[in-house]
């Protein structure tokens, strides 16, 4: 068993989605900002009080959360600590958090990345890391995942205009073999994970793929069949639930990420209603949060099936 | 003028050494640690006082310092308070600081990042970036960095094995034309560097070039005359004086960066003089360190002059 099949479980009992707390303090709305002061510290604060609200009103509809670091670098040490505190109040409740960090370097400084990332006060069950650099800033983390029972999704195929740049380019092994950039990255994940494969076939260190290319989606989840997929990209980014089915493999095999569609539902139903703003609260922007999910849940569900 | 002139009138100044505070506590010597606890908060503590020594030694022989966060992060939130304090210390003596964070993330993200790197807690002069996922991870920073004057280094050939794994893939353009992955790097910094050129013809942004490999390293520096580089590898990762020369330009154009050699030059002496490792304390470690890099400055002064 590895992180992964706790992953797969998950998913087999709520579904896909994977909320994205890329928590900036202008997506908490006013009743949560209300009372608490300016400055970075107070921001903090009011980011982790809206966190806790949005998870405890979604543990139950989510497969897992991610919570993207820069946002909380951006409030230096007091957006840290409102980090760490939200990593521990998913973990403590049972949750699954996937430290979106897309850390790479070289092996002793992995390692090191590794430690704080694995265990302590930033402890995540999964983190994102980035390939650059070569598989030696990659498997350091491997060894202590395997200690500690932790996963890790590596990028692949991202969600963004500019994988383009490199990532798509076609490149040439030694034996002349043209493949494109992300297949060579995709390539050497498949190997790691038939070393270090679960009880579901999936290894312990998956892969980012955005859902919102289409073309060549149905190829990579064939050709990838035992990496479990981190799937960036979805609502705001222009991914349908449609597109995202195409990377998913027996109605598991990927968790769907969304961050703002979720966090700032209550924003959308505001509008819609045209209540006052003003009147938004945490409670409120949770319970929107939440029938957000289940209506991505539902929609992603329902293209499995088709 | 961008920040890149600073950094060339240091390199003019002062010579070419970048000191690595990529600091462990095992790195503090026994002086350095006595009368202090057990703990991650004491590490740091212990490592906040350990730099501060060293800072103090070398400020008139070094060009900059370059802070390596995965050391800071492994500590949890105490250390990501000693590498606040660790860059503060640093700026306020009139120091330049690299803030090695090999961040890349989409755009959105990217720009929280560069808010957070470039101003409030982790304020440094330059930040170093990873390239994957393409130029729309690296220009947001760029607006953020002419706001507030400030630069990067991106990842281009770095200096560990695993980098032939995909730097040195050959890939292929549009066109046909074959170049390895890091060219196309290179090519794109050398695009940017144009468009944002300061005083000495560098721009704002640079490349991480290392020294481990002599091979194309003269090829390198003349096709990217606008490219500042931040050079890894030296000493113990391999690459001598000679080698780091060959990246460099009409004796300026990059810093040269060690970390343990100089860290860690207090144990060199020790073990060489079979003095009691017991009775090294900080200061003995600053003075120790202030000779290596004296050391490191006068050999590649010399190396350049060859």
């Amino acid at each position: 068993m590895n992180n992964i099949d706790r992953l797969f479980d998950a998913v087999s009992a709520k579904g896909h989605v994977c909320v994205g707390l890329d928590t900036s303090v202008e997506y908490v709305p006013p009743g949560g900002r209300r009372s608490i002061g300016e400055g970075s510290a107070s921001d903090a604060e009011a980011v982790l009080a809206f966190n806790k609200a949005i998870i405890d009103l979604t543990l139950d509809v989510a497969a897992c959360y991610k919570v993207q670091i820069a946002y909380y670098e951006e409030m230096g040490l007091a957006g840290l600590s409102a980090y760490s505190q939200t990593l521990r109040y998913i973990r403590e409740r049972g949750g699954l958090v996937i430290a979106d960090i897309k850390r790479g370097d070289i092996a002793d400084t992995a390692l090191r990345y590794a430690k704080g990332h694995f265990a302590g006060d930033f402890e995540a069950d999964f983190v994102t890391l980035s390939p650059y650099m070569g598989m030696d800033s990659i498997e350091p983390w491997l060894d202590v995942a395997r200690d500690k029972g932790k996963g890790a999704f590596v990028l692949m195929r991202t969600s963004n205009k500019g994988m383009r740049d490199f990532e798509y380019l076609e490149t040439l092994s030694g034996s002349g073999e043209k493949k494109r950039l992300y297949h060579a990255v995709g390539d050497k994940l498949a190997e790691l994970a038939a070393a270090h494969s679960g009880l579901n076939g999936y290894g312990a260190f998956g892969a980012v793929v955005g859902c919102t290319e289409r073309d060549e989606a149905a190829e990579i989840r064939k050709k990838y069949s035992n990496l479990f997929f981190l799937i960036p990209g979805y609502g705001a980014q222009g991914g349908a639930a449609d597109d995202a089915a195409l990377l998913l493999r027996e109605g598991n095999g990927g968790v769907v990420n969304a961050s703002r569609s979720i966090l700032k539902a209550w924003n959308a139903e505001i509008q819609k209603s045209g209540a006052d703003e003003a009147t938004a609260t945490n409670a409120f922007a949770a319970e929107a949060a939440r029938r957000a999910v289940i209506d991505m849940r539902d929609a992603i569900l329902a293209a499995v099936k088709k």
